[in-house]
């Protein structure tokens, strides 16, 4: 039996001692190894760290005995917090295998991961209209199917940016992989290896990027991409692009609305209650006066300055790596993309997640094909934001995106490690397969617009047509 | 008292005993009458068979003794495992005299049936769009009813492909009708003569097709067609088909949206508890690694390479059987079904259960007569896919169709039996008449489409007209 | 105490018992002096009418003695049937000066009235539809208010086909009256009184027309018109049209959308405990193979022959007297009624209660003004369903109507007598004044379309602008 | 232990004792010092005030001692009566810094302030079609976000008829704010002093204009403008000016579509328990026949025969103060205003509060492009109605509004003093801010319509062209 005082006479890194639902540990020879870093463990040494473990970990973790995770013995009953007492555990997961969609991993996902990290990853901005409006948008784009087709098999496989994958979706860059699961983005490499899906890191990683690609079948065997926010300290970004080359990452994919975060409300409402760190950009979260939204707290580096004139800049510091837009919301800005000689442009709204009543990314895509379809003649266009069915890949292909980003789907996936990621991929790609065939189509390169009708949308798109009020200017004002 | 010990010592086709519920039968005699056929009885024989019974027979079946099953006698309790406890039994059935109308027989279905069979039945692809869709889309078409137009009586009577019906609907071909009722298309038959309706008999039907002919008036006085799945072994379905002839069918039914199945996800998710057999194809069902989803276990056996120029062979293992193409879901669709020479069609997107988000039928009406209307002049054309009313059938009528079929809502009245299936063809005859009378119409020649309204839908519809991003291709792929 | 051999010994017109809960009466006096005449009583001469009694009379009428109503005693307690244990009581109606709305109304009915009442007054055609579509249809208009003009009052006098009323709207015919207040057509008429609110009389009253003229004002002072089914003995319907004339009334209103009545299934899902008999027509309901729908039971003697032909015949016997058609829903019926030269036109759908998905009076008035605008020129145009507001009422006139009819309102209403008849008017009226006043508009000549916005439904009208597929007729079959 | 009768011994303005949840008060000290005047205490003086005691004050007010109001002793209790038993408290508010959006504040309203209270601000005109339709219609506008703009700050500064302001937005009037916080408009001067967020002053104010005036940073220093109704007896009105002047106020808003009060039910239904009075205009709130509507009573003594040509006069008196009207809900109205030479609008509908299904102003504002857009060169535009979002706020901008109103969010503000006020301003000024950063807008010069998309409400919104029955006009009638 151990006393408070008896635990925190044990406080430093050579000697570090912390408590866990009641049981003392002796963390000394964990600390380096500790994914998050060993200074958000020592922020707790001599101290009870159950609710900061509790936010990160899943409730299994320490019933097998970890390496360098000594236990020492149970704290005197009477020096229990009521925050020690044991508490209603969280549900435990169903089995991989009776998963048979996206819905199902998210719904596990909402009873089994830790609050905070629920709202961090299911949160969308203020009223959750565009996060909403994002799904109804692809529900209500109806196919044309044409039947006898000699429809025997579908092949899923293409190219992005040149680079073979098995599937024509990739999975989005999403921060703090390791809020779902310890191995976090390292376990999502893992998990891509099968059908050569693509890993766009984010800057904001949980693991180094390093790691990350080690976890799957390493440089050159693998395709990964970074994802980028531009650091107000542009040396740093130099940096980490440097870095990025050197680990093997094949292109950047730039964030462009997401220079300030949204107001995601449910996130802001749940403290953060252990601080948040990245291993790659280093930003740690904090709660402020606004309350304990993560996404917000970790973007406080980004430059909001960024322009189009930076562009070259990036380029230099890309050097050969090919540069992706991500955020573009109109035909204007696609074609700034173009004009500006990047690559790619996703076109998102961020999942909904920036800015409130933004239009889904299938809203600007028929924007493009309205106001300025060359672009699809200039570089490759992406879109993501509530995708949830083979279906809604195969209509956004229709449409002329090469691919499409998944995003939460992979990270409610990943709540099952490696094999959910692959499991999820497998989902997708079936039900991708069979619209394919129920459409006739036996390839990507036999998707086009007439396979879909988008009536049911069209008239909510503009057109570049100019209402007669876009003639009127408001007077100058200040 | 018997052990399980002493039952499965009778395990063979000459001496087979098996137990249901706690109660040992010898079923030898049994074997041979079984109407899903011996094999699956013997595949439990001399071993419990309660799940499987239970599956596929009402609760009352063994109330009153049956013609070759006899009972020997209890199984010891303490050898009663937890699946022979008493359940809670499946809700009894209101008279039939209280049904009004088809969602009476579709609520009182949901109580009754097995859960596996209601899961088969009224399941629809994924997220259940296209099907809410069907129904949506005839709620939205109004009427416009011409007054004061001497309407003593209604004449519902029509042809079909040059056949007699009483009315201008008939029962779309589902599979496995003994999963909701013993008789299966045996009373579907029976319950089909008052009136003339046309029944067209599944190539999974789960009688054989003679029994089904026989348990009507017979050949020549009633008319019957078939739902054909060309096998892979197309050897196979030129012996259906002069079996079907041989049998007296009038026309051939060919399914053309479902050479795969769709994503029934609620059928996935319910394990098939014992193989079903078709009596007509031979397919029998069993679970797999996706789940227990009948449609698509049933299918495997489905020619997946079957195409348009595969119709000159099926028109002549068909002979002098007109051909119908069932599930046509484009106006350029519908043209090459002109173009082939075939005698009909059914705009159909398979009861929303192929393809989530394929056009409802009633569209696919509106698309032909904006962009190919002549194709009324070539071929009757029918469709099915949420009709639940006799407005629903008026409706499809003034916009041309020659008549319509019904699938779910006969499934549902199975459940009653012939009675059931008679029940549900007054009610639709009834209500189709209360509407021709309210609208000023007096027999089937007088439908046109000035008495209905379908601007709701009309915005909807593709008309052919190229849309702005039609121009566009994307670059192929791979 | 009295036993049920003893009660039924007194069986014949000159000595009649009946049991009412439990309570012996005479009621040999009663007999001629019963609204709903004798023979419905002597149907259950000798016997208990408990059921038949609750049907249609409150739950107080025998609270407080009843002339002719002579209490005998109790019947033996051993001798009550299960239905004679005193039940749930029905709630009781709270005051009339809390209620301050139509649909306060129809709630306290709902509460108070039996379920027979409820179920034939409140029930409409299947699936609702058409009854729901038609007040979403007036919601759906919105004004265009203009400002600052000297409304310091709003008069809402008007006339209709030449008579003086308070208000722009009348009590639309509405059938057995009698069932939700034992004074029924009479109570009304005297509650119409204070606004001269016009009153339209069905032919199959609960009251003789004598009855129900004599409780106004009386002939002369007071208005009323006459609703006619015409029989299939059209000499009958010649004797109440020259019985209504000697009466008073002023106007015939044929109905043309109810010669056969819709499918009600509230209504025919209760069986009528007990015959309903017309004063007027000689109707009487009875409950069939079908159901217990008493809109059906009572309209069996309507002439389903009628047509335009008729016209003449009708105007023939009904003398000087104005002929209006109630039931147009096509601009090319109001067309006909112009060219056979009646007097005016009601568009309605009869509530939502004939035919489902049949169009709201709203979308038939925009089509007129789209299709065949000279009509308002040639006769007065009413329009009714759906209106529960003043606000719905001058929109109706903005648009053209002379006046609207006012339906299931009066009859719940009715519930409180003649008082509720009159609340109700001054609810009407008063928000038709604060509406005509927040609009601009001082007196009824100032109605004009351009008060109103009727854009969000203005696409679901048609227009008589040929669609592609007008072109197109079905080949005649049969 | 007092008794009734001792208690009404001291009924006199000069010996007032008063009874409150069972205790008795003596409260002579306090009568001249109530801010809602001495007459409504003194109508309760010797007898029980715990009814409007508790209709105007919250909970917690009593618990602290009050100046002026002297506790003696205990009613005895066996003379309480039901009314003065411990009712269950009205819940207590969260703290002030855990609220984060509007909603957040009117949730907490909801449940703590009087029913009365929140009856009359939060009721509506009739169906409330029109209040949700008005924030609907923000909602349904979508952006079209430009990125990369160089978005490091924005500001939110602009000018209102020539006054500086922080915020786009204003205080828009609501009467008697006394209801909700016992400072009223005083507290709402002194929260609005920060980001000097300009207020209107109700007509129907709590408290003496002066009064308001002086809480804030006093005249010059702080713009508050007059909401005016104009008085049946005009030379109050231009008395009410003059003061309004000499107070230091800077502009009228002459409130144009309020003449009569709308049909709020929710207000109606609930009695007033005491008569409300105003310190500026003193108008009394009685009960009447219809119920208790504040807003219809209090507004009695206005002018319903204003009209255009009062303007003239209305200038005359209002002197050099700019005249806004506030209430046009027609293009054709704002160009009467523009004719008329008023310095600006306020399209409204009074936050639905007057005529049910009168356009959002939204609406409005898109008709006034549409048909007579040169407006926006003559005078000032202003909004309000839905605006609880600074996306919404953003989107008025973008159509050339100058300013929007925020009514109940303040209201429901000012529960929490000025520190609720204050508040209020910094969540909207946020989220203007990230609205105006994430649409690549750097100060209020830089809004224009192409920044958002209206498509999904254009087609409601009428532009002018005739339609069809415009041409015809209604005979005149009467």
């Amino acid at each position: 039996m151990y006393t408070l005082k008896d635990v925190a006479a044990h406080s430093g890194p050579k000697d570090c001692w912390i408590i866990i639902k009641g049981t003392v540990y002796d963390v000394t020879e964990f600390l380096p190894q500790h994914p998050g870093g060993a200074e958000i463990i020592l922020s707790y040494a001599g101290d009870d760290a159950t609710g900061a473990y509790e936010s990160f970990h899943p409730p299994s973790f320490l019933e097998t005995p970890q390496p360098g995770f000594k236990p020492l013995g149970p704290l005197l009953p009477s020096e229990l917090p009521i925050s020690w007492k044991p508490e209603i555990k969280r549900q435990s997961k169903p089995p991989l295998n009776t998963i048979i969609n996206t819905f199902d991993f998210e719904a596990i996902a909402e009873r089994t991961v830790t609050p905070k990290t629920w709202a961090f990853y299911s949160s969308a901005a203020t009223d959750l209209l565009s996060m909403k409006l994002n799904k109804k948008a692809f529900d209500q784009v109806l196919f044309r199917p044409r039947v006898m087709r000699n429809n025997e098999s579908a092949d899923t496989r293409t190219k992005i940016l040149g680079f073979d994958t098995g599937v024509p979706f990739f999975i989005a860059p999403t921060a703090m992989q390791g809020m779902v699961n310890l191995d976090g983005e390292k376990a999502m490499a893992k998990g891509a290896r099968e059908e050569n899906v693509i890993q766009i890191i984010s800057t904001n990683s949980s693991h180094p990027i390093a790691d990350i690609v080690s976890s799957g079948k390493g440089p050159q065997k693998q395709t990964h991409f970074l994802q980028l926010y531009v650091n107000t300290d542009r040396q740093k970004t130099a940096q980490l692009l440097a870095s990025a080359k050197a680990c093997g990452l094949r292109a950047v994919f730039v964030t462009v609305d997401a220079h300030l975060a949204g107001k995601r409300e449910a996130d802001e409402r749940l403290k953060v209650d252990v601080p948040v760190k990245s291993a790659v950009s280093g930003a740690i979260s904090h709660n402020d006066e606004k309350g304990g939204g993560i996404g917000r707290l970790m973007g406080l580096y980004v430059d909001r300055t960024l322009n189009w004139e930076d562009i070259p800049w990036i380029k230099s510091v890309a050097g050969d790596l090919p540069i992706v837009l991500k955020g573009i919301q109109t035909a204007a800005d696609a074609k700034l993309a173009v004009k500006y000689g990047v690559q790619g442009i996703v076109l998102s709204n961020h999942g909904g997640r920036s800015l409130d009543t933004s239009p889904p990314a299938l809203y600007t895509l028929l924007e493009i094909h309205k106001i300025y379809p060359e672009v699809f003649n200039s570089l490759e266009v992406y879109i993501d934001g509530g995708i949830r069915r083979g279906t809604d890949i195969f209509k956004a292909l229709c449409l002329g995106a090469t691919a499409v980003g998944i995003g939460r789907p992979y990270l409610y996936a990943l709540n099952y490690g490696a094999e959910g990621v692959a499991h999820l991929t497998q989902i997708l790609k079936d039900e991708l397969e069979t619209t394919m065939r129920m459409c006739g189509v036996r390839d990507l390169s036999g998707v086009h617009p007439g396979l879909i009708n988008t009536r049911k949308i069209d008239a909510f798109v503009e057109d570049g047509v100019e209402h007669s009020y876009v003639k009127w200017r408001p007077k100058s004002k200040i």
